[in-house]
């Protein structure tokens, strides 16, 4: 199995029954702290969604989605009435599923586990609806395994010979399995391919040096950190083969709003003809949304930029745009790996034909 | 004056008579520390070039002349005879030159140096031949200050209206003057337009977010700071009339050497047609090259990148890609602004008629 490394600690783990807790790896402390932090209420959860101590679309729904267990728990040690219980665990799944905007995949795996609060009507024991919300949130982590594996299997077919670049971090860190994009370049490693990756660093928040490159290093697979800027140059006179990055959400069209970033190395790959793939499963679709143009993209603190890693780089009185997420047009995306298949030659008729498959 | 403003400090002064010695504001500490670092061999001027103590093409052209006079310092210090005392200025003059690779300013400030050693005959005055030194380093530091403001002048009258977006610093600091790039953005804001300079932080050191940002703070001109990889979304979706930036060297057909991230600048500006600009006096360009592919490219210490601002940011294990700069083909360049006038419709037949105007 392409996320059966010994080395890599889990990102995402529950902790017993469904009385239990969640245990996120921090990872803002990677690379050179592994610990986990003990999420008991929903408020932690959130607070890590926010602050990327988890983080990566798929991630932050599995997250999500045990946090809607925490909610329950929060219920049952309030003692409240059952309908008391459900207008309580039914607020907390609104703020844990806009915790962030950009990313799809939370407001998804929430609403599955809403549709189960639906289902046990409006006096539902609590104990059985806790069990039952366990069971669907680690239902959709074990799927999101499987997600990866299959989103490997395809894009190992597409993907050409020569090094890959890739973009902030989408790998084990990022989701219940080997990963979207990086579950890509880990397949390929493990069918024997061999190249080396290069890892734009990711500024702000530095996902590319301090965690794929990390996630990379303890696969044993080759790595080149390089700053984000220095990508079209990479392109130009090295031995790059293809992109391939992650996605937050993807419209209907295929637009796909990702990593800040993301727009400019698809411009950049396209002047140089180089393919650029993005590999998601079908959770990060949002076919509600014609066009990227409707995707909200959430800007973050002007610390992020202005204070790198803590250290004060700009003056005092300067001010800082910060938007976590760009969108590449479908028309620069070579293709869009999925766990059921590869969308090529974008389309709305593509898109809605792979995903309805 | 555009480069008047009585609250930035000289970047390079030269203390003293042709005995005395360089002080250099040392850039490495900016925007936290002001201090200025004293230069009293040639030793610690190439160690302040390499370390980027100094930096931006003009002004390394700039210390690399005052280098010149602290070579015959040390020959006179070290009592040499005549003949000795021309070979260890020459010697050290190679050392100067060659202390970064790729602005093409510091080699043409020694050879210019050279040539009064040249001129000085075999058995030079040591002291006559100082005081000569001196005063053309510091006439080539007079100059450089001439050299921006007309370049202020040209560049004012072809920058549209719109924010503009710079990258890395190309200001007082990087010249003798108000600066290059940075000198045509101060020109227009010193003809009463108003706007917003955006300026890319320019990984990995920062030179937008210490330099740059803090010089316009200094000038009172508004100024955001982005990470490099959101300039292709700021394109897209912010107010950006055009992009200036300053060159390290230019080659015959005007191909462009600038700080890393400037080609992926050019093309995304390309891609939302949006004019892109270079600023630079005659002294950057080399018309002994036909083209960028000549162009050498210093490559820097991985730690540059892999350990941002002392900080360790990647896993051991993590190797780097650190080019200190890209080229841009001339074909992505809307002008290259002159203090001998603008070249646009760029050829080596335009760059041949304004430069020898």
């Amino acid at each position: 199995m392409a996320d059966s490394s010994p080395t890599l600690p889990a990102a995402i783990r529950w902790n017993g029954d469904s009385t239990g807790h969640l245990e996120l790896l921090d990872q803002t402390l990677l690379p050179t702290n592994t610990s986990h932090r003990q999420c008991r209420d929903v408020a932690s959860v959130i607070e890590a969604i926010k602050m990327l101590r988890v983080r990566g679309a798929p991630a932050i729904g599995i997250a999500g989605g045990y946090g809607m267990v925490l909610a329950t728990t929060e219920a049952r040690q309030q003692g409240l009435a059952a309908a008391a219980a459900v207008a309580h665990i039914r607020k907390q799944a609104e703020l844990l599923a806009t915790a962030r905007p950009t990313a799809v995949n939370l407001q998804w795996a929430v609403d599955r586990l809403l549709r189960l609060l639906d289902a046990a009507g409006e006096a539902p024991d609590l104990a059985k609806l806790a069990d039952s919300l366990l069971a669907e949130a680690r239902k959709i982590h074990d799927e999101d395994r499987e997600l990866c594996a299959a989103i490997g299997r395809h894009g190992a077919t597409i993907v050409p010979d020569g090094d890959i670049l890739t973009h902030c971090n989408t790998g084990s860190l990022a989701t219940g399995g080997a990963g979207t994009a990086l579950g890509v370049i880990v397949s390929c490693w493990e069918a024997g391919r061999r190249f080396r990756v290069f890892a734009d660093e990711t500024r702000p928040l530095l996902q590319g040096s301090r965690l794929t490159a990390w996630e990379l290093i303890q696969r044993e697979i080759p790595v080149t950190v390089l700053v984000d800027s220095a990508a079209a140059h990479l392109l130009k006179t090295g031995t790059i083969g293809c992109c391939i990055v992650g996605a937050d959400r993807i419209t209907a069209n295929g637009d796909t709003a990702n990593k800040i970033g993301t727009y400019g190395l698809a411009v950049a790959a396209r002047a140089h003809g180089v393919p650029f793939f993005v590999a998601a499963p079908s959770s990060t679709f949002d076919l509600s949304l014609a066009t990227g143009a409707a995707i909200p993209i959430e800007e973050r603190a002007a610390a992020e930029v202005l204070t790198p890693l803590g250290v004060q780089a700009a003056p005092a009185g300067a001010e800082a745009f910060n938007p976590a997420f760009d969108v590449t047009p479908a028309s620069l995306i070579t293709a869009i790996i999925t766990e059921r298949g590869i969308i090529q030659e974008i389309s709305p008729q593509k898109v809605a034909a792979v995903l309805g498959s």
